[in-house]
């Protein structure tokens, strides 16, 4: 009892001497964002679903709000971190077995550069997917992904990837949460490879993970202990008109916001948008060559075209980047 | 600030009084469960798990409950309820359209009665599933559930489905949630269909019911609103070995507590059980004729013969629902 009642002591104090929920109403939830068009948008929408009696208002259990996460929550450069760790992975391989070396696949993506197997689109990725995420438990998967993410560092920023992440959305996503939201990640990457970092990173648990996914086997292992083996069979992909399935799927309600960053995310916004009532479509555009990357209609990585389209069409958020965001990535730690 | 304040002056009265937690940890958090082996397991486990600086005290984030629903949360006599559902939309759409009955499948399986119907399995269940299950929207869908929900009686016992829940699990959920656990059903069920109920009924939210599903695709409707249609392919059975799969797929975590009543719960249970830590199984055991029903090895519908064995030789606590439970299904209201 004794520190609920130094606590409530506390809170009387605070009351009897007029302080109200002023103090942490006048500071800024946003710290990271420029004031603007977009971080007003925000604060309104935010503002309008949580006031009670209001005619906007949304009950807690209704406010879900979706992020895509590569380019909208962590960047995306040179290739997507997922592809990163899958190469770094096979080197591991090959490391340790370097009779691996000459074989194939290997010894082609090996060869390869990075321009050259984000070139080749799926196919590229579908190999070293294979090669690195199955044949194994979801267990011994997920120690692999968490050795990489503590170990490796982003080829031209030198930082490690969970660093790589936007601070004005980690700021966002805390504000959200704060306001009754509860957030969720939908994204095109592999479901347990985010689900690493998701939790420590966004403060987004396994359960509010929602990604592409391979067959998962259930059977016991050598040791006659229960396990889930990974195959190298695709059965999800969680991108384009995937993600409102996905959401439907793993989620079952129809989010209130949704924030992308390429048209990947074209159906989850539309889907988002098309529901009755407040709702708020955000899209990041990347535009910052200096502190970030600058990219859009014409990139391999995120490419960003016809959302941007219909951004401008139906009126939705749209985040300048270099404009809007007051830091990009959080302080080193 | 003024009922924050009278909140805490009424708590700090309290403790100055002397009063503590002591009156909530005195009163019994499972009235409707007997006093005996399986309520105390629960209790003990519980109190174990979420004992700070205790040697099995387990973090809220990993305080995983695993449910099934048929026969777990819910009776499952004469039939599976959502096969009842389907039973009942296909009198309705022929009482809609008189001409739809002399065609097939619609005369067969209206000439069938409940009984054939479950003696055939996944053939027929299949069969009056795809006429009510697809070709709409899933909106369009979750509307005909709750309308049934709201209108349709259990054939024997009278009451409305939604009451045909068990009290004693009611209680259970409730006391797990107010320890810290995140609550999941795991059910064969099919997912759309038991999130129409779960909040209002279990308290869990759709984004917390994981089930069986069929392939649902986004497009624009007629009136160019972004809508998801249910297909008439089944795309997840989450039953057997589905469940860990299932799991998985949508949690994340391998849970540290799973309740099932059959065998479609065995590989669910095993691996719970499996991980390390503490972990709890539970089996309920239909032995209840007169307040409920008496079913198990032989059972067409919800069959517990090798979970049955299973929990025996590995001391998982099975409810002997006859024994273990005061009171079955709560009042109606």
């Amino acid at each position: 009892m004794l520190n609920r009642r130094a606590f409530c002591t506390a809170l009387l104090i605070a009351g009897l001497l007029g302080w109200g929920g002023g103090v942490l109403a006048q500071s800024d939830p946003l710290p990271s964002w420029n004031d603007g068009k977009a971080k007003q948008a925000i604060l309104d929408f935010v503002g309008k679903v949580t006031r009670e009696g209001g005619p906007d208002f949304v009950k807690p259990a209704e406010r879900i709000a979706t992020f895509d996460n590569d380019g909208t929550l962590w960047a995306e450069q040179p290739a997507y971190f997922q592809l990163l760790f899958a190469f770094d992975e096979i080197k591991r391989q090959v490391a340790e077995k370097p009779e691996l070396k000459g074989k194939e696949p290997y010894r082609s993506v090996l060869a390869r550069d990075l321009k050259a197997l984000a070139a080749e689109g799926n196919k590229g990725l579908l190999q070293v997917v294979a090669l690195t995420h199955s044949g194994m438990t979801t267990e011994a998967f997920e120690a692999s992904v968490a050795n990489w993410l503590a170990t490796a560092r982003h080829p031209t920023k030198q930082r490690p990837y969970t660093e790589m992440v936007y601070q004005p959305q980690l700021e966002l996503l805390a504000y959200l949460r704060a306001n009754g939201f509860k957030t969720f990640i939908v994204s095109g990457g592999g479901v347990e490879f985010m689900r690493v970092f998701a939790e420590k990173v966004y403060g987004i648990p396994p359960e509010q993970v929602v990604g592409s996914s391979g067959v998962v086997k259930f059977r016991m292992d050598a040791a006659g202990k229960p396990q889930l083996f990974k195959e190298g069979k695709v059965e999800f992909i969680d991108d384009g008109p995937g993600k409102p399935v996905g959401i439907n799927r793993f989620i079952g309600r129809r989010p209130i916001l949704a924030f992308g960053n390429s048209d990947g995310d074209l159906q989850m916004l539309q889907y988002t948008a098309g529901g009755s009532g407040p709702r708020l479509a955000l899209i990041v555009h990347h535009t910052d060559a200096e502190r970030e990357w600058s990219y859009d209609r014409k990139s391999q990585i995120g490419k960003l075209d016809k959302a941007l389209d219909e951004a401008a069409a139906k009126g939705w958020t749209v985040i300048d980047m270099k404009q809007d965001w007051k830091t990009v990535f959080p302080e080193s730690r």
